[in-house]
């Protein structure tokens, strides 16, 4: 088993990141705005993502945490086989003018080339989510950060 | 044990890229500016980072393998109590029109939170990389892209 960790400080309160963790109109300002769903506990969201107007593939999360201000927490139902059955989670905590987020997408089976791609694109889009609360604007896809031949 | 893993796609030959990743010139132009140090196998480099012009604290590193557009891959002597022994590799390949860097920072002894940062901050020096060789501006320490309330 192998997970992506990161780490991204926002200048701004954990009420205010959680906003942005907890609702799929939230999530479409930073990771997709493509994003659809529930907004509580055992909902589901739907995210998908595009290139050229195309419709490229995408995820279905079970939401299995909500903690205000706290943590958001998500299972992968369906999308690309290695991240079925893995974990995401958002972990939220105040220190100095920031609010820590600490990120784990946990229970990759292998660590297959797509991982080391997922992984670097997490920390594209926390920069996003970053960017989204510091300034009021985020690069979700399609407007997102490319990083290589996949995306 | 925890690994760091990376993948970017950078438009140029995977010379170009070995390049910027197997001397301490190279290296000055997208991690930090303050790279000295050897060229060869069984060499060492020192990096060095810095705050509002203060040394901040840095790595030593004993250079393992340098294999020509191929593989450069490093082993941390001195540095952060977390990453002494710790390799960092970045395996290159061509595919479609890029240079595909795989990167590797392993042998993490805990996912500490320190690795979280890491991480991230690993993921913003690949872009710098990326960004040198494609327009060639990098944005090594001391302009490089903060993160969080740790740099």
């Amino acid at each position: 088993m192998a997970d992506i960790l990161h780490r991204v400080g926002i200048k701004a309160s954990t009420k205010a990141v959680y906003q942005a963790l907890a609702t799929p109109e939230g999530v479409a300002g930073w990771w997709t705005r493509d994003s659809r769903g529930d907004s509580e506990v055992g909902g589901t969201l739907v995210f998908r993502f595009h290139a050229d107007g195309v419709d490229i593939g995408g995820f279905e999360m079970k939401i299995l945490e909500l903690d205000p201000s706290t943590r958001v927490r998500w299972q992968v139902l369906d999308g690309p086989e290695e991240w079925i059955g893995t974990t995401i989670a958002f972990d939220l905590k105040q220190e100095d003018d920031y609010s820590i987020v600490l990120f784990k997408h946990e229970g990759w089976k292998e660590p297959v080339e797509f991982m080391h791609h997922c992984s670097t694109k997490w920390a594209i889009f926390l920069m996003s989510l970053k960017s989204l609360i510091e300034t009021g604007k985020g690069a979700p896809d399609p407007r997102d950060v490319k990083i290589d031949n996949w995306n």
